[in-house]
């Protein structure tokens, strides 16, 4: 600390985490810059909505500023981080260096290709509201050359939508991505069929689907999308991705478009703060999340890697980063004072994925597990619930009643359209 | 015509005067291919909404595919149309040639720069969506890169934003723009005051404001862009812009944010129907706004040059190009019946421009004119009554209603930001 000054405490990352640890320092005696490169805090979760033309970027997003206007110590900063000096106390940036008193890294993960980074080009992933909106533009794109197409062969390698990994993100976006093609697309189009003649398949390296979860919900999810006709290829791994389709083990698949939800690798930023990080490159963290030998040094969320004090592995899902940004502020707040820090417990509230207009599996804690409609009510429940502005959970509300009345689908516009 | 089949009517361009004439064709014994480069109708007079983050891209543009999704007669597609052939009757696209009986281009306007086109770069026009959302972009970029500027005068650069053009959408951008620093952002900066330290200029060759309206109205929209603050500078003309700013015959300013308003030029595919265009591009049309020598040829809305048979100069107003689609329409059924075509005659139905949250000049006819916040209200209901779908409609209202009580803007994301 700086004589007089208060503590600075510098985040790197709006996320979940990050978010969750300036808001939550609004009352410590502390002066908080939060860095992030881009000017909103984005729901990720609802993601796969904006890549399926389902709602709009701004329903999923707030801006930071707006966040934390009211916020008297917390400072908001546009900026790319482009290193963390441990020992001048220092986060180097593209509009120059901050120091710091505290330094909180939350800067989430990124998708991963297992070194075939070639893959992105034509597979994108869906982390980012560009990436979104790219993979919206794909898939309207698609149906679009398909009307044209002049060849049977053309045409269904146009209509054939290929989803790698079938985490939650992949089951909804495959789950999405059937409905545009079975309701909301299904009277526009003259030559072609988009319900019997599109397919989405979805492939998973593993036995089964949801890997994460519980058999009981594998069992209901995998009816839930053999119901919407998503052709579900498990055991099944890619080795290689053109334009032309996707290659896998068990044969090529010609396809237009493809959509990555296979990998995810921490942000790079993780390997500035520890040289032994893992192999999706989460930097290791202590007991209180700090970095060993640097305990004003903290690592949160995706970019970290955690087991707690019960020896649990911290799933890399927004509640744990949300507890862990509470947690360090608790910390601070403990060092402020001259008391001992606590140690970190990540509280399991249980986990969800939606596979379309009124399917779902839901589990709480591990006892309470169920699927189907009442999954999905609660399902929306909670994420609309957790949008972070009134206006984003009005907004979002409407349009998914919307949608499930009438099957139109809110945000179907093709832009940034260079290639036709 | 080819034997027994039924006429083709092909339509280039899916904005007002292209869909209103594809929507009145249904009627009609013909076949419709309706060809547009993107796969959305855009309602352009609200897109200065979009690029000052008042509104999202898909509240301001519907799926042309939803539009004519039950027009048995009509065909979409997405394609960008390269040539026209006169003589062997096709129209020449990205994906194959097109046989017509009929032809009508709607394919409306572009910006121009009066020959100075390297001006593009750093003076957007606002023509599409990927127009209105770099435009966002930039406003928003630049007050965040103002909360860092290191001196005085790098933050009065950022700070200062020109629009060039007082016609219609250079007034609404401009009074949007000082909305936006005034009342949305004014809490969310620490370094800067967005309300006392930004300024708008406004920038006119001519000796006023809204040159079309008459001297009243003029008077009106002069007085209520002054008590916004925006700095109005008529009889002045742009002779240079970087990205340092603006150099006018009356001196340079600098400006990190510089808007075009100022001029507009006719889509190139005029050039294809006539030799004799005007400066603009604007293809001549007989009284039945068919190209001359060629009758089954027509041209409608900003891409044609039109005196109707009352000798009045028809403006570039959607109203115009609606009329215009609808006349053409009359004509082919006329051919249809072995009647003859009638004349085309514009029914002016007045004009509009809003400045602000509460404020607007409108006139209908020539007798009613009145500024204010009745023109303002008169101008919401307008606009929302003429959005074409019913989901933008409502969307839109919610829009203004939210952002009038509450002073937010709903869509004030930074996205595609490549630089920082």
């Amino acid at each position: 600390m700086a004589g007089n000054q208060p503590p600075r405490v510098v985040i790197v990352g709006a996320g979940f985490g990050g978010l969750a640890a300036a808001k939550k320092l609004a009352d410590q005696p502390v002066e908080v810059t939060l860095i992030d490169r881009n000017n909103h805090h984005l729901f990720q979760p609802l993601l796969y909505q904006v890549a399926t033309a389902g709602l709009n970027p701004s329903d999923i997003a707030a801006p930071i500023r707006s966040i934390l206007a009211k916020q008297e110590n917390c400072r908001a900063l546009l900026a790319e981080v482009t290193g963390i000096d441990k020992e001048s106390q220092q986060v180097l940036t593209s509009v120059g260096p901050f120091d710091y008193d505290y330094l909180i890294l939350a800067t989430g993960a990124t998708h991963a290709y297992f070194g075939n980074d070639h893959w992105e080009e034509h597979a994108p992933g869906l982390k980012s509201i560009e990436d979104a909106l790219d993979i919206r533009r794909r898939i309207l794109l698609a149906f679009e050359k398909a009307e044209l197409a002049e060849s049977e062969e053309e045409r269904e390698r146009l209509m054939t939508f290929v989803v790698v990994g079938a985490g939650p993100t992949g089951v909804e976006m495959a789950g999405a991505i059937r409905e545009i093609a079975t309701r909301t697309l299904k009277k526009d189009f003259h030559r072609i069929d988009t319900t019997t003649q599109s397919q989405v398949i979805l492939i998973e390296a593993g036995p089964s689907v949801l890997p994460p979860f519980p058999p009981k919900l594998q069992r209901s999810a995998t009816e839930q999308l053999f119901h919407m006709a998503v052709d579900i290829r498990t055991d099944t791994r890619v080795t290689d991705i053109t334009d032309a389709g996707v290659t896998t083990t068990m044969g090529f698949i010609p396809a237009e478009t493809v959509v990555w939800a296979a990998g995810v690798a921490a942000s790079p930023l993780g390997r500035e703060l520890a040289d032994d990080c893992d192999r999706s490159g989460r930097c290791p963290v202590t007991a209180d999340l700090s970095i060993d030998g640097h305990p004003n040094v903290f690592a949160i969320g995706d970019v970290a890697s955690v087991v707690d004090a019960e020896s649990k592995a911290v799933p890399g899902v927004a509640p744990a980063a949300e507890q862990g940004g509470e947690h360090v502020v608790a910390c601070i707040a403990a060092d402020l004072e001259g008391l001992q820090r606590p140690t970190f417990i990540y509280k399991d509230k249980g986990s969800m994925a939606t596979i379309g207009r009124s399917k779902a599996v839901a589990m709480i804690g591990n006892k309470i597990q169920f699927g189907g409609t009442a999954a999905w009510a609660l399902w929306g429940l909670v994420h609309v619930a957790s949008l972070i502005s009134f206006r984003s959970k009005v907004r979002t509300m409407s349009s998914w009643i919307w949608q499930y009345l009438t099957d139109q689908r809110n945000a179907r516009l093709i832009t940034g359209n260079d290639e036709l």
